[in-house]
């Protein structure tokens, strides 16, 4: 059989079947491990704190070509998507590794260029990027592994956690990161000040360190970001947590620029673009209300948690109508972020 | 100006000055931060004990071709070649991340091979493999992150303490790896047990972990392990350190496989073949007969650490008469090693 007849999902879960089989609870590091695969961030216990890291690489012509993304903004998205793991935890990054593959030929002001653009995000997080290797290949690959921690806290966020009856809520504004990959990639005409947002949503993602910090503390117990979108990520939460999810489409926070320039689109964009690396989270209404009055961005209720043994996500619009995700343009979404 | 112009060590101080730039002695990052980019491994002080990390990636076509290096052995190296980093600083690796690139049509039962050898060095280790990321692109390449630590003592290895006076030693036997590999690209047909034990030190080397904790607690200061070559790798010790270094040629511990059967090149592939993943380290005469005694692999004294603000390595036959390391195909085994 093929890696691509068994899928990413059935290859991390044999993969975690052997390395699952190596445990070892006399070994210290499996003692203390208090998650290996299958969350956004791995955490172990470490005198006292728990520590947290992560790996994503970013590779040429899969994750992103360099007419879409530039350099200087290709350091920032690689470092970002890891920043926002480790955010889905509610951890605080703090170190950096980086595993560069350029090809030979490649301008050093290039490089340069991505370094900056990484560095420059590690410095508003207070990050320090302390190692690497370098290797010449044929095409762009950029692996950066953070490890953070959560200081104090033994807490975690984790995507088991969800229970029936939590409400399901999301930071920011959705759609944008899909919206603008669109755009570049089509060499749409919007107005300047749609164009510049969704750009930047696409290649400059703001990871919500703050606002995880901010779940943890007050109480929320299951969060995940959004990297392949809201709905296979809400389905992710419900597979970890063995529960169901209603989603209300009408609640769905699509951003004013995918709304106005992607008309019947937008909502498809919202709902299954990815890479928008919000934060999805579940709990409490009185829980979700606090974290709503100590956060700087939007936070939006946008269904509930639901017993359920088959972990289905069901979307329904305000009037109780089922709505067709695959209706919604999803797989051409999806082949389009992954062939980009 | 192209990467390849700069060369990679050009390239490696360009980023690092970028990444120094954003220091901030204030972040807890930055001031917990006890090694950044340049040695090894990172290290940071973390509630009272030292962690380490190092990532490093394997890419086909590069470091490896699936015709000298099968699946299995591909995954034991991948995370051998990390271990040997965390050794080199004295450290005791504990958790692995895997970043897998794969083309579609990979054999699920290749991966599960990968998976299997990396689990069995791990399990040796007591090392849990904790999280990844998997993708598909055209070639095959593996990059693992390590984490590790140094325990209560938070001294380390470094490549930066030898001093002049010191005795230059090195763990095992050297010429091995870089044999293999031209047995294996060259089909050469030798005994069976050269064979064997020439293809191991290729495609499974056993990173010097006891061996590193070992000289961490008899006072061994400064330490690299074997992956450019003894002399290049001892060049990066008298850089760091700012010292140069006296070899003698006739003490380099060359394994009898490598004289038996690749006579006068024999020299050559242990002086810088590469990739022999043994510790090469200094310290007092009465340190490195401590640590002679308490590990169970050979320890060689080849030369003496100089004052020498040109940071040369010069080496020596036991007459005292200069050799040439350019006249002993030195080139030629990096280019092989390059472009396997």
């Amino acid at each position: 059989m093929k890696v691509s007849d068994l899928g990413e999902l059935g290859l991390i879960s044999l993969l975690a079947e052997i390395v699952n089989s190596t445990r070892d609870d006399k070994a210290p590091s499996w003692k203390h491990l208090q998650v290996g695969i299958g969350d956004d961030a791995a955490a172990w216990e470490c005198d006292g704190s728990t520590q947290l890291a992560t790996v994503d690489a970013l590779v040429e012509n899969v994750h992103f070509t360099l007419e879409t993304t530039p350099w200087y903004d290709l350091g920032w998205k690689a470092l970002a998507v890891n920043l926002s793991d480790i955010a889905a935890m509610g951890g605080l990054p703090k170190y950096a590794l980086v595993a560069l593959s350029l090809p030979k030929d490649t301008e050093v002001e290039d490089v340069s260029f991505l370094y900056k653009g990484m560095a420059a995000l590690a410095k508003q997080h207070g990050i320090a990027i302390i190692g690497g290797d370098t290797d010449s290949t044929p095409c762009v690959s950029v692996t950066v592994t953070v490890i953070g921690s959560t200081g104090e806290n033994s807490r975690l966020l984790r995507r088991s956690e969800a229970k029936a009856g939590d409400r399901i809520a999301v930071t920011g504004e959705l759609g944008g990161a899909a919206a603008g990959l669109r755009m570049l990639t089509g060499g749409l005409k919007l107005d300047s000040e749609s164009a510049t947002y969704l750009r930047n949503a696409f290649v400059r993602p703001v990871p919500r360190v703050a606002e995880g910090r901010v779940m943890l503390e007050k109480g929320v117990r299951a969060a995940i970001d959004i990297s392949d979108g809201l709905v296979s990520d809400l389905r992710h939460i419900c597979e970890s947590s063995r529960v169901g999810a209603k989603v209300n489409i009408d609640l769905v926070p699509v951003h004013s620029a995918v709304k106005a320039n992607f008309g019947k689109d937008a909502l498809g964009l919202a709902l299954s673009g990815g890479e928008d690396y919000e934060l999805l989270f579940t709990g409490s209404a009185d829980i979700i209300d606090k974290v709503r009055k100590a956060v700087s961005c939007p936070v939006t209720v946008i269904g509930e948690i639901m017993p359920d043994t088959s972990h289905r996500v069901t979307l329904i619009d305000s009037k109780g109508k089922p709505f067709d995700i695959d209706k919604s343009g999803w797989e051409h979404f999806k082949s389009s972020k992954n062939n980009q």
